[in-house]
């Protein structure tokens, strides 16, 4: 018999991950969305109530990101069910620490249980996919990936969408500093160039691979030097006003490197213990904290579960 | 006690690998250069033969890669020692298989084992790269650095030049076809855009970044999704008159891909199987002829060893 009511969390996630810009990302412990479905009488889907979110999301349907991807899925196979839906955010919106994919991959797994479909990671990745298009005005899966599949995700192609999960050693442990201030992910795409030297293009090549390989064979000092972005990175670190001091703080209390999550305004950094996290998220808070900018601290392994049901 | 006179083969390579334009190389058996060293009662280093070039090679120590090679190392360590040499050339110039650089690395390498130096390979890199620009006319080490090191080589970064040694399948066969024209890697070179679209070069780094996750995890069709280079082989597969019938015969014929060697006109196709390999080599020799193209081919694993001394 299906349980009429189910409730599930989808992992934030770091995207971008330096060179590996629009192509990688992994998922994180500790933050994210929560959704309860509950099937209803009525013939549409519903948003009963968001949590959370300072009434910054939208109760329509075909606008919020969560029902967008539900709405996507039922569409792809004829599916009518009635569905009362509650949303929890239990991170930050305009994080850089993909939101708007916890919320679509949520929709999506949680509607995938609760009616058993039992359907392959590869298609909810469309549909979830599809909600995060409203969002973010382009289609990006390197957070919707790691949020979906867990784990070190990279995205070899889009056209046609190719998944690589990624090896990672199980000691990387990563300092994320969420500065209370908000980029718009367009925005930030926006400032980007459109065209890149080829020369850095090369360069860019060169360190995804390297970070690659640092991640497969833990080489913790490949990693580190590897983790260079020059592509967007170099644009947008503008955007973050504590940028230059947030990351040579961490870098000054033994970080691996220091980078921008997504499109910010959240940085994070890798070390190889939880205590060397500690201390690198501390003095990352503490190099915001005097620059005038009140953020938000959090520790973590990489999580290699994806979403989960909530018992 | 020194001995007074020593012989080396350094083997040819293919660089660039697809996507790995620029960063990428690896060491093929059978082809290469052979160089023979004498200590000199002179005060200088002569060339006294040089066999199998076609009289296409320079005797001035100034100009010849694998002398200036020598002499970089020399001048690095003040060594003031005559020298008398002779070139074999086992594999043809200018065909895209890292000629020159065959030449650079075993000009050091003889050197060092002649004179018992034992200098590590990152400083014999330095000075085969110094061979390598008077050949190319800029520096690369796509082809410098598999042919010492062996293997398959990542090139993370020039500045520093820092590389990266890649972990492959053993049963990696390659098939090359070495159409008997001429392209001049300066030429080849000249005719890349300097700019490429932003979307290009991520799309380069997560083939790049792919090809790397299929050889370390011996994921074949990983590797043959991953091998499309979206920067050089667009534009230099003109100067190749027989590049499309190459490549589709050898996709035909089973190849994981078909790419490229080096700036051309050589071609490679990966496969795992010497019976798959010797039958990929064929029907690509047989295309490139039906083109009115002679060629020469090869079956080679890759070449794990570098470098050698002669018995």
């Amino acid at each position: 018999m299906k349980s009429k009511k189910i409730k599930v969390f989808a992992p934030a996630t770091v995207s971008n991950v330096g060179p590996g810009f629009d192509l990688m990302g992994f998922a994180i412990h500790g933050i994210g969305d929560e959704i309860e479905l509950s099937i209803s009488k009525n013939n549409f889907i519903q948003i009963k109530k968001i949590i959370g979110d300072n009434n910054r999301l939208p109760y329509d349907t075909n606008k919020n990101t969560a029902t967008v991807s539900i709405l996507s899925l039922f569409k792809s196979h004829q599916i009518k069910v009635g569905l009362d839906i509650i949303i929890r955010k239990k991170m930050g919106i305009g994080s850089g620490l993909g939101s708007s994919s916890a919320s679509a991959v949520a929709g999506v797994f949680a509607v995938d249980k609760l009616l058993g479909l039992n359907l392959p990671k590869q298609e909810l990745l469309s549909h979830a996919l599809a909600g995060e298009l409203i969002a973010s005005k382009s289609i990006h899966a390197d957070n919707i990936a790691p949020c979906l599949y867990g784990g070190f995700i990279l995205i070899r192609s889009y056209n046609p969408i190719d998944i690589v999960q990624i090896d990672f050693p199980k000691n990387l442990f990563c300092s994320i500093l969420y500065p209370e201030i908000e980029i718009k992910t367009s925005e930030a795409r926006k400032i980007l160039d459109k065209k890149v030297d080829r020369s850095v293009a090369i360069s860019q090549a060169g360190n995804a691979s390297a970070l690659i390989v640092g991640l497969i064979k833990k080489d913790f000092q490949l990693i580190s030097r590897s983790m260079e972005d020059f592509i967007a990175e170099p644009k947008r670190a503008v955007l973050i006003p504590c940028y230059n001091e947030v990351r040579n703080a961490a870098l000054n209390s033994g970080a691996l490197n220091c980078n921008i999550s997504g499109s910010g305004p959240s940085m994070f950094s890798f070390s190889t213990s939880e205590k060397d996290a500690l201390r690198i998220v501390s003095a990352m808070k503490t190099a915001a904290f005097k620059k005038g900018i009140k953020s938000k601290t959090f520790v973590s392994m990489i999580n290699d579960d994806g979403p989960s049901v909530i018992k």
